[in-house]
């Protein structure tokens, strides 16, 4: 008998059974909750009760009344074999096992890891030992739910469950927009690359961004890593387990092979991907990819409210030869010499260091709208220190969003100083996110990812030219 | 004539006239509001109001009822020089000169600023367009105040008045309590390294940190890193002007003639003193310096609710050689596995991966203990992905604080999967932070500062043994 390989009945599913659902228990209760928001055909599966938080319960796959598409698997490891070779029989496409106990665990759970093997080649299963998934678009989290996920294009794989969910709030707080996320666990059958494959065929997907540990083959890694490339889609890695004791970690973690740091890193670089250290350098990546895309070039434009917030950016975009910083036009300068604002003895170098009071409300409408027409660059930075008077950050930032419609020009903005986000504090903050404008607070990384995505962008570009 | 050299009169003055004090006016009227908290005789001075916020008001600082000790000056710029003539008739000690449009400036501005420096033979300036100053003990806050400081040990001189006023939030965010803070502007007079020594003399400093654009000469730098290293107080510094551009932006600002990149890093590298590449990371240093102090070794251990975020962090370690990351002996694990949660087959391994269940309330508490009294270690790391159940994390947060009392090691913390940092969000956050437990979320730059004070302490105690 063969086996519809496809992954779509694990993200997009007309129905599916929740073996184990309950009102109890944090996985059982929490997911099945996450799914009533769904619109999918939802049926839980439960041994003795009549109903689950209000929907009618049966007390197996079989005794549904149709086959469902996926499986969803949170009984203990030791019932899981029988429940796969249940959905088996009724000819359930998928299921996904967050019932962990497996390879990560003991012998006992080395043999169960054996048996779901031998059973996928009868149905594809992820997990075991996973966190679950996410299609944020149709709103449907098989997964625990750590924040509100804003919909968008990143699509995130994560070797890890509890990462996967944990970023959940940082994607969010980032204002990073979300397609699919999914964590594989101990990936006895959808392994790492076919998961990104799947993303990199939707067409909505424009940000691939991963946490991982080890691959299925380096062949296929390597034939993913050539199709993310010809599909101008940036992928954005961590690779955990690169030293040693990582990869030891690693392995009692998701029982995966980490395949050594050295090699990932050259397959990163010979196939232009952007291998990160850490998540928080992920999200910097993600955000810039996902809001303004890779930049067209590397002249980039500053104008800083603080002198010395420029002259720190502007040691920042020397350390790479990939940036420059070219001159005010002496056209612009005389058009900037007539804002409101701009002292009459500044000099106007670029980073333009424009002072408080041209930065806000109409004035820095006026300035980005200068500076953008006025001048031969690929991005427009804008450098903040944050102000105590937070109607003043309001109006500063509509002025920014009054003019970046008609601007063709990505801005990226650096706001120094965030405060203690109370509500109030990130009014101003929330707006730019809302509007898909990328916020740092510091430099460092806002430099540091930019170039990371230019040099994606030129390696790209340049085999475009060569093809 | 003599003068007192001291800065005693401008971080601590018994009087203090404010000239150019005002209702209206963002720096006039604000500064003067934040000292009306501070308990020193306090004088406006305004040529015609009898009282400014109700307190009495004079018209000129010869007409106050004592010789202030210091002077504030808000006034347009070419009123600055009669009053600092008046100031040093009068026997006032020392002035701060907000008011800009001096050297940074133009002709005029520089004829103004080479007066003024005539006259600081006779008087002690700080400034001018500088953003004032702080002495956050005694709630002396001469400066616009973006957040409300914490007191404690961090002392901060910055280059930059609007980096200093917006670093406040960032400080206070971070959970970094404050000693002293000063902006120097164009250091006509007092500069860099003299406060700088200042800071170092008084008691209560703990940590340094600077923004440096310039400063007045290497070799009284160079005395001043050989101090700090005698006094065994981290300096860490942001200096900006490193590249070429950069140093062009910085004359513009503040005149100062900022120094070559390539010297300054040699010389903080001889000294032992910590030069990072942008404000973030000084707070990233300062917080953990702040808190835990220098590290008295490398040998980390490390708790983690995650497998990926364990595997992770073992990696950034490994990047060092001044860390290591001893295995779990084996009478350690016989403790750790009678704690319950800690799943009965996993490996116990450093990074110990104690998914979540053994990481919360006591557990947790009695997890660290014998972590703590079981290994070798110099510091315990704990590393947490965030929990979408607030209550959940509360609890793990009394679990640490439970026990941190009685336990020796220094304790960091790193949760990853920051949310959108509303009210609710922050409770366990603001427990940590408020107990002086570091916190990070993101492992990168958690073992990033770690490495840089590590090597300081290291750097530092070879000197101590072979003096």
């Amino acid at each position: 008998m063969s086996v519809d390989r496809s992954l779509s009945p694990l993200f997009s599913p007309a129905s599916l059974a929740h073996v184990g659902a309950s009102e109890r228990g944090t996985y059982p209760a929490e997911i099945f909750q996450n799914l009533l928001e769904w619109k999918g055909r939802l049926y839980p599966v439960h041994p003795s009760r009549s109903e689950i938080f209000s929907v009618p319960a049966y007390p197996s796959v079989s005794a549904l009344p149709e086959v469902p598409e996926l499986a969803l698997v949170t009984v203990a490891r030791q019932r899981v074999i029988p429940v796969v070779e249940e959905c088996i029989a009724c000819g359930v496409k998928a299921v996904v096992i967050i019932s962990a106990g497996f390879a990560e665990a003991d012998d006992y759970g080395r043999s169960l890891q054996r048996r779901l093997k031998e059973l996928s080649s009868r149905i594809r299963i992820i997990g075991p030992n996973c966190a679950g998934l996410a299609d944020v678009k149709n709103s449907f989290f098989m997964t625990r739910l750590f924040a509100k996920p804003r919909r968008g294009g990143v699509s995130f794989v994560s070797s890890s469950g509890a990462l996967m969910m944990a970023l959940f709030g940082s994607f969010a707080g980032r204002g990073i927009g979300l397609r699919y996320l999914a964590s594989l666990g101990n990936q006895v059958d959808v392994c790492m690359e076919e998961v990104m494959d799947y993303y990199l065929d939707d067409p909505e997907t424009t940000v691939l961004t991963a946490f991982i540990e080890g691959v299925g083959s380096g062949d296929s890694f390597v034939r993913l890593l050539q199709k993310a490339g010809r599909k101008r889609i940036p992928l954005v890695a961590v690779k955990s387990g690169r030293s040693e004791l990582g990869s030891r970690i690693a392995a009692t973690h998701t029982a995966s092979l980490a395949s050594s740091g050295r090699v990932f890193e050259a397959v990163f670089r010979q196939y232009g991907a952007i291998l990160v250290d850490s998540p928080a350098q992920m999200l910097d990546v993600a955000l810039l990819a996902d809001t303004i895309g890779p930049p067209a070039g590397g002249r980039i434009g500053v104008i800083s409210q603080s002198g010395g917030a420029a002259s720190l950016t502007a040691d920042l975009f020397s350390r790479y030869d990939c940036f420059s910083l070219p001159p005010i036009p002496e056209s612009l300068e005389l058009r900037l010499r007539r804002i409101e604002g701009i002292p009459d003895y500044a000099r106007l170098l670029n980073p333009l260091d424009a002072r408080g009071d041209a930065m806000r409300g109409e004035k820095i409408a006026s300035l980005i709208t200068a500076m953008g027409e006025g001048g031969s660059w690929d991005l427009l930075m804008l450098l903040f220190a944050k102000n105590p008077n937070r109607e003043v950050e309001v109006q500063t930032v509509r002025g920014i969003l009054a003019v970046r419609k008609q601007m063709k020009l990505p801005i990226v903005v650096v706001w120094i100083g965030e405060g203690d986000g109370g509500p109030d504090a990130s009014q101003a903050f929330s707006m730019l996110k809302d509007s898909g404008i990328p916020l740092f607070h510091d430099p460092q990384p806002a430099v540091t990812a930019l170039a990371a995505l230019l040099r994606w962008s030129q390696m790209h570009k340049d085999r475009e030219n060569c093809a």
